[in-house]
């Protein structure tokens, strides 16, 4: 099942500045062979169900890792049986009808 | 790797009414053998990693096989390394500290 | 405009332990006279958009006050033209399908 | 309160296909005049708190004007205390960091 997905890591119990942690997870993405973007937010990724949701775990287990005591994690994630549909094919889609 | 969720499956392209999709997708939970517990918003699951992802997954999957062309679903979760805690401790936890 | 919303507040930058904070904002929440719910992993409120908005800036600010420096909160919402609908009509629509 | 935003909205009890309701609500953050960015699974938006909940608030209003009966809105939010951060400093911290 291919899967498109949107996700924000919120490390808590360390400092103020989290970035240190999400390049962590960047790298885990640069490593896992997925499709991946980084946004203001969080980061756009999309794969196999089995392969995303093992990269996420794989990002949690590395800021634990590192000495993260809590990690907060949203994900929002969409899944469709009418078409297969890429992460570009969603922003051109909108672009393309932008007034 | 314990983890305490909350989703949310929202079904699109099908009508205004999602309660039949939401209680397909709690019978799926009832199955897992999961803790779990709907609330007005979505639904909280806890228990190892896989087993929770397992269960959204074929969630997912239950949908799709009943006619639902595309999913939205949000996922929060939560992982912690220095005490384990249950859903039922986060909220006496909160309402312990109410004034 | 009547919205029904899940939210949770992340405090972010101080200690692990995050239900001090919860429970300062089911006390803003309390003072609102809104509809809410505490449950393990947020908080369901319902009303009108500018008082359930006007009630989660406020947990900001009280927050803020409390010397959390960084907040990352998560909202769920959903408005409706079909119907007027409450969460507590919500969860019992999907009770009412489960087999 | 300056605010950094993520938000998803997504249609529901209309067609499968929804980037013509994402693009109304380009166009409502275009005459706006925050500073946003579509992504593959959102919009980040950051300003004020008013203001940025107003035009989230405004893209309800409008999608329910178009006929759309149920909207489903993910919001994911940051204020801080401790400095001023745009969403360009955020990506660009992360980059700054990447092995």
């Amino acid at each position: 099942m291919h899967v498109i997905v949107d996700f924000t890591v919120v490390p808590v119990g360390t400092g103020v500045s989290l970035s240190e942690y999400i390049a962590a997870c960047e790298n885990v993405l640069a490593k896992s062979g997925l499709t991946y973007e980084l946004h203001a937010n969080g980061t756009n990724v999309e794969g196999e169900w089995e392969e995303v949701f093992s990269a996420i775990r794989h990002c949690h287990e590395t800021l634990h890792a590192m000495g993260v005591p809590r990690i907060h994690t949203d994900i929002k994630l969409g899944t469709r049986t009418d078409r297969l549909q890429t992460m570009a094919d969603k922003v051109s889609s909108v672009k393309g009808k932008l007034g």
